[in-house]
């Protein structure tokens, strides 16, 4: 049977089981470490679980920030040294990466704190996850602060990419069920993939398509 | 090995290859119907992989919206009516859902043409899709316009929640696996997912807890 809730019944609801609820009522979402450095140089690295495809050409990426002080140190990082990474969260470390959303002090670099490895490539001011398959260098592009919570999109242009030479497909495909990726459950839950199928654009008045 | 690319050679990438690779960079995405119908009275139907959380209290998600002309019918609708529907797609009509994905006459309802069911809430303007456990209707909030592509983030209220009773946990867990949900990776390839784990808020010098 199905249940009912309208906005009234939600504000009513305990507002943990709130909270855990519509974070989940989405679906499957993306798992990333952002990592920075901040002014004074600590590396500070946390999930999360809202990168979004913004564009291709030229290829920028956005996520979303919460008001909270976890994410406040990444936002901050960013802006001062204008740079970030997204580094994709696999089956092998996703115990590690969700250790990077409790609460540390400033000056604690969560790579040490969470048991993972930081990596950089030169002249980029913001530390990669060694262990993660595919690591995405960017530039701070423009910030949204949205009126009726105070949560940001912070939007980036890739200036590096890193992903293991056989996990890329001559037409640009990357599989992600052999990279180990793994998909978030709210903020708590995670999940490795099993692909259904890949179908290529549907033209109204033909079949779909499978791509093998 | 792994590859590298800086935003020169992604630039200098053949176009199709870039969309494909830069859509599935960032691991497995949301998988979301959203339901719209026009002043006209014509119902519109989209598949969407970039649904995040905004907040809890109260209740608003976003997506993202590209400037191509399929996603534009979403915008004009839920602009006239003021709501829109955000519908979880399962591995039961992943295929139906894909082909929400081409382009059709604006006279057209995707529901008939992707044979899909519409199922409505009385005195709520857009149709919500039957066969979809998780429903969702929203009532638009706010829309920011990326200054970068015209790409824009659309944010709504939740003003209706409708589940299963028995895909509700009392703490307000969802059990995204055993509703059959499905995530994409970029825009072609659908993946079901199988738990790897639930993990508790993460305390300093705790060890990680894992919730059964």
């Amino acid at each position: 049977m199905p249940v009912q809730f309208d906005l009234h019944a939600l504000l009513q609801m305990e507002g943990r089981k709130r909270a855990t609820l519509i974070n989940k009522v989405a679906g499957y979402k993306t798992a990333n470490l952002i990592g920075t450095r901040s002014a004074g140089g600590v590396d500070n690295l946390a999930i999360f679980n809202s990168v979004v495809h913004i564009g291709a050409n030229p290829p920028f990426l956005g996520f979303i920030l919460r008001p909270t002080s976890v994410e406040r140190h990444t936002y901050e990082n960013l802006k001062e040294t204008g740079v970030y990474t997204i580094n994709m969260v696999t089956e092998g470390i996703h115990r590690e990466a969700h250790r990077t959303s409790g609460k540390f002090p400033e000056e604690v670099s969560e790579f040490e704190a969470c048991g993972l490895q930081p990596w950089y490539l030169e002249g980029f001011a913001a530390p990669f996850v060694a262990d993660s398959p595919v690591k995405l260098g960017l530039s701070f592009v423009e910030a949204h602060t949205l009126a009726c919570n105070g949560t940001r999109l912070v939007v980036g242009q890739i200036e590096h990419l890193v992903l293991p030479e056989d996990a890329l497909a001559p037409d640009g495909d990357i599989d992600l069920e052999a990279l180990g990726a793994v998909a978030i459950g709210g903020l708590d839950t995670y999940y490795r993939g099993v692909k259904l199928g890949r179908y290529g654009y549907f033209r109204p008045g033909e079949s779909l398509r499978e791509i093998p």
